[in-house]
C-alpha cells in the first residue's frame, strides 16, 4: 500500500508542477521561471504540511526524486505548451486532478503522524491548496481562495470523505480512490456547471 | 496561572478569527471563505511563532479546541454580521483587542521556551501581527504593515513592556494584564486620534 | 573557516537588511517600518532555509546578533538614505552582493546538515531570494521572480558552482569566494548590460 501511496504522491506532485509551469507560460516567463513556479507549486502544499506536522524531514529533502519530477515536468511543459490550444483549460483540469489526489494524500499522512481527525482534514485541505495559493500570490494573481468556484470545497470533500469512509471501516485501499473520485467529481462539476456556494449577502 | 493563559489565548484566537470572518464578509465570500479566513487569521500568528520556536507540536495540532473556536467564531460571524452597522469598525476594534492579547501571550510563550529578551519581543510582535498579514495578503488588500497607523508599534509596546515589567520583578499575573492594557491603550488612541509615527522624508 | 563563514553571513544579513530599509524608504514608511522590512529581508531567506532543513534552532534565535545587525543597519539607513542620489541604484547593487553571498552560504549550510547536492542548490537559491520575495510581496510590489532580469539565475550559478568546485576537490576556502564572485559577476552583468533569458513564446 505504501508503494501505491508513494506513486500517487509522485504523480500529484508532477501534475501540480505542470500547473505551475503553465501559469509561468501564461505570464511569458523564461525557462527558469517555469522550473521555479513548477517546483513551488508541486512541492508547496506538502512542504507546509510536513513543516506543521513536524515530520523528521520534509518529503523532498529525504527523497530527491520529487525535485526531479518537478524539474522534468516544468521543462516538458516548456516544450509542449506551444502545442496546446488553451493553456488555461489544461491548467484548470490538471489542478482539479491535483486537488483530488493531494487532499486525500495529505489527510493520510497527517493520520499516520497521529493527528486527530479535524487536524487531518485541515492538513488535507492545506496540502491540496497551498501550492496553488503560493503560485497565485507570487504571480500577483487573484488568489484562488477568493474565487467564486468550488475549489477549497472539493479539497474539503476529499479529506472529510476519506475520514468518513475509514470510520465506516472501509480499508485504506478502497477509501483512498473513492475519496479522490468524490473530490474530483465535485471539482469537475464545478468547472463544467459553474457551481458555487451562496455568497454572503448582508440584505438577507 | 497557566490556565488563565490558556483561557486568554483561546479568547485571542477567537477574536482574531472574527476579524478574519469580517474581512471575508467585506469581500462577500461564501461560508467556507468565512471559515478559511477566520481560521487562518486566528491561528496564523501562533503557528508562525511555534514553527520558529521549534515547539514540540504546533498549538492547534495538540489542542484541537483552537480549530473549533475558529470555526465557531466564523460561523457565528456569518449569521451576526448582517446586524452590524459597520463591519469595518468592529473589525478594527476586535483587531486591537487581538493585538494587545497576542503580543503579550507570544512573548510569554517565547520566554517559556528559553528565548532571550530580544527574540521574545520579535515573537510577540509576530504572534500579534502575522495572522492579519496573512489575511490581508491573501485578500489582496493593502497589508497592514504599510498603513500609516500605529499598528505594529502597539504590538511592540505590549511585548517590550511585559519584558520591562518582569525585569522590574512584577509577577506574571500582574505584568500580563498591565502590558496588554498598555498595548490596547496605544492602539485605541491611534484609532481614535489618528496617531502616527513621522514618515521618512528625504528632504529633512 | 567557520569563523569566516559567520562573519560573511553576518555581513550578508546586514546587506539585505539595507535593501529592506531602502525599499521602506521608497515607500516613505516610518522608522519602525524601516526596521521591520530591514529585519524581514535580512533574516527571511535564512529562516526559510533553517525551517526546511530542520536545524536545532533558527539561526537568529540562537545568535541574537543577527537581529541587532538588522536593527542597526535599518536605523543607519533611515539616517543615511537622504544623502543618496538614487535609493534604487544602491538597493539594486546591495541586493546583488547579498544574492552572491547568500546563495553560497545557504548551500554550505545545507551540505553541513547532510543535504544531497540538488537539495543544497535549492536551499542556496532560497536563502538568496526568499528575503527579497517576502519584502516585495509585503510591499505589494512586482515580485522579483517575475522580473525579466537574471536574478534567480545568479543565485543558481552561485549554488551550483560551489557544488561543482567542491566536486573538483577545491577546498571550501577557495570554492566559497570563487562561487560568490561568479554569482556576483553574473548579476552585475545583468544589471549593467540588461541581460535576460529568452522568454516563453508560443509562436516559436
Amino acid at each position: 500500500m505504501s508503494e501505491v501511496i508513494q506513486l500517487v504522491d509522485t504523480l500529484a506532485v508532477g501534475v501540480f508542477a505542470i500547473t505551475g509551469a503553465l501559469a509561468a507560460a501564461e505570464r511569458r516567463l523564461d525557462i527558469l521561471g517555469f522550473i521555479l513556479f513548477g517546483t513551488i507549486t508541486g512541492i508547496g502544499g506538502g512542504t507546509a504540511r510536513d513543516l506543521l506536522l513536524g515530520t523528521d524531514t520534509i518529503f523532498w529533502i529525504s527523497q530527491t526524486r520529487y525535485l526531479w519530477v518537478c524539474i522534468g515536468a516544468s521543462v516538458a511543459t516548456w516544450f509542449l505548451a506551444p502545442m496546446l490550444n488553451s493553456l488555461h483549460r489544461v491548467l484548470l483540469w490538471a489542478d482539479a486532478v491535483g486537488i483530488a489526489l493531494f487532499s486525500v494524500l495529505g489527510t493520510i499522512k497527517a493520520l499516520q503522524w497521529g493527528s486527530p481527525p479535524v487536524v487531518a482534514v485541515v492538513m488535507g485541505m492545506m496540502t491540496a491548496t497551498f501550492g496553488s495559493i503560493l503560485r497565485d500570490t507570487l504571480l500577483n494573481q487573484e488568489p484562488v481562495l477568493l474565487g467564486p468556484e468550488i475549489y477549497v470545497t472539493a479539497a474539503l470533500l476529499g479529506s472529510a470523505s476519506y475520514i468518513g469512509l475509514q470510520s465506516l471501516s472501509f480499508t485504506a485501499a478502497l477509501a483512498m480512490p473513492l475519496a479522490m473520485a468524490l473530490a474530483f467529481a465535485l471539482r469537475a462539476s464545478a468547472i463544467l456547471f459553474d457551481l458555487r456556494l451562496p455568497k454572503y449577502d448582508p440584505q438577507r
